[in-house]
């Protein structure tokens, strides 16, 4: 690939990393000319000259890279040692804009906190593109765009990248796959397993707005007041909460299925019983209102930028301190316990003072939400 | 996820990592059953129990992987320091099954030795799934079962995943991302702006079988004797490879584009020329054939287990006589030097003693090929 100094002088100004509703395509323009193709052809997958093009004129200035850096079949990361996460996520949302962001913010987001999730600070993400034939160049533009600013504000690299072009009718426009690599902190040990009895469960905040969001859009659905999808990079939140509790036994983003799934999946994990109080769980009014309308739990509803943390009750009040001091954690509250009783189990209390089992969902309630 | 032991007792025999033609769905059996479906639904990418389901009796199983490991949004690895290579590659390979392969292995194969041609020893693989809603569950097994069976003959740990489900019409059966993490061994550097005038161009055996193999099963053609795909793992013959010359320069996999596009972007890259013997170029019979007959050039077709090396004029021989001795160099052969005349260009001496520029073609003439 031929390095140019022009392409990074007429790039357009970069996308703010949460892309406004509707996304205006039109005043995305092309670096330079990509062979006066304003849609991609399944050349563009063939890893001949439009594959470099493709990646020379729109991947590197979106993700705001270099084009003079060398591109090799894989990157290399200088690591200092120590223990490594790694994580994958595919991305096929639908629609690929939605209220408070895009495929691409969300892929960058979504991989970032799965390896936040080990207490890990993400360093590199690949991205992986499957693309329509036909996709409008000022679509993928922008969602590459939206990629490199949400990678640019978290301090996360776009290290590596491939791009697979199929038929018109496949794909549904595109599909992103992205994958990252972290570095876990000395003495750092989150996994579910490490839940114990009596650690104190707290929420980062208010749930069921990514999932609602998405379904909104995509089904042209008004509930009143509109709502914006929460997808936002949790790992300075993390590390925040790892400099004032460095034992946090377990985190875990509640993304598909929800904050019941991801319970019930540390319930079970660890072989302990999860006591959680309804009531404390922040469900905004414009998501109980769709949810009650749709016949949805807002346990059920995904998430992108809320977590569940499980730390022993003697650092909670740290812990939930130092996240109130962050903006994604503005809304951090204690919701449940971890207990002996009803073990492998999630037990809520309502509000009415009675106990319902919170069970995970058999399928999807809303498919393609991530 | 519940971990069972009666999952790995039932474990059926495993495939071959390269499967025979046609694969016999027939004799995949679901190790339990995953509630009576014999096809993908949609519910099998909700993050639900359904997709537990998939992950606990079909893909753990499949890896060969202890279903009582703790599954966690992202993998763990411990590495020792130092350089760590990082790559990802999206296979959407149509058909799935073809002569020496399928779409599990390639995914498996294709990553691995993108990491392999930085002279990295790969450690593990992410594997991200975007499965087609009523994707036969044999079909997905039998893959499964070749990316198990691939990665274990590979010494490769299949680390960390994701599974989406797309409607039906969408996603052609199924996609693969394969995202994977190496390490770099002291002193190893390749990449391609290490070309250096004077390095000798070794190719690792005969090409354009992987592209032939899927081309000709696709479009039913016949070319006498069957073709199969050269789909292999890469890492251990590069590691013989460096074992005896540390200072390879440059490595490089021809995948799509084939030989043509991966000796033209060293060229590019590095700023020198490259000359080609074209009568060294190993292609056989029957891929000539085949590209006879439909007009294509086969140093423009996709290979996945062969790989061009640029070492020192020295240690050519050392490094040739090393490649003899591992089954996937053995047909390895000096094929061209990199020169100081025609910067940026490779140029062919053909057979008769005439001269041609040797291009990257546009597009892809064979477009799906991995």
């Amino acid at each position: 690939m031929r390095p140019t100094t022009s392409t990074a002088a007429s790039t357009p100004p970069r996308s703010e990393p949460t892309l406004g509703e509707p996304p205006d395509f039109d005043t995305w323009t092309c670096p330079v000319p990509l062979r006066d193709h304003d849609r991609i052809v399944m050349g563009h997958g063939g890893g001949g000259r439009l594959s470099a093009e493709l990646v020379e004129h729109l991947f590197l200035p979106a993700f705001g890279i270099d084009p003079a850096v060398e591109l090799h079949d894989a990157a290399t990361l200088d690591l200092a040692g120590g223990r490594v996460a790694f994580s994958t996520d595919s991305y096929v949302v639908r629609p690929l804009f939605f209220p408070g962001g895009c495929i691409g913010d969300l892929a960058v987001h979504g991989t970032i906190n799965d390896l936040a999730m080990t207490g890990a600070r993400p360093l590199a993400l690949s991205t992986g593109f499957i693309l329509e034939e036909g996709l409008e160049m000022a679509t993928l533009g922008l969602v590459a765009e939206a990629m490199g600013g949400a990678a640019q504000a978290a301090g996360v690299r776009l290290a590596t990248g491939d791009t697979k072009v199929v038929e018109r009718g496949l794909a549904d426009g595109l599909y992103i796959n992205t994958a990252g690599v972290g570095v876990v902190p000395e003495g750092v040990d989150i996994r579910p397993r490490r839940a114990a009895v009596d650690d104190v469960v707290i929420l980062s905040g208010a749930i069921g707005m990514h999932g609602v969001a998405v379904l909104s859009k995509r089904e042209g659905l008004e509930f009143g007041t509109e709502i914006r999808s929460d997808s936002a990079p949790l790992h300075e939140l993390v590390a925040t909460m790892v400099d004032t509790c460095a034992d946090i036994h377990v985190l875990r983003d509640p993304t598909r299925g929800g904050v019941a799934t991801a319970l019930c999946d540390i319930a079970v994990a660890a072989g302990v019983g999860i006591a959680v109080e309804e009531a404390a769980i922040p469900v905004p009014d414009a998501v109980a209102g769709a949810c009650s309308f749709l016949g949805l739990d807002p346990m059920h509803i995904a998430n992108e930028g809320k977590l569940i943390a499980l730390v022993p009750a003697a650092q909670a009040g740290g812990v939930l301190e130092a996240m109130w001091r962050h903006p994604l954690g503005r809304g951090a509250a204690i919701v449940g316990q971890v207990v002996g009783d009803h073990r492998g189990l999630v037990v809520a209390e309502t509000p009415l003072g009675a106990h319902r089992v919170i069970d995970v969902p058999l399928g999807e309630q809303l498919p393609r939400i991530c």
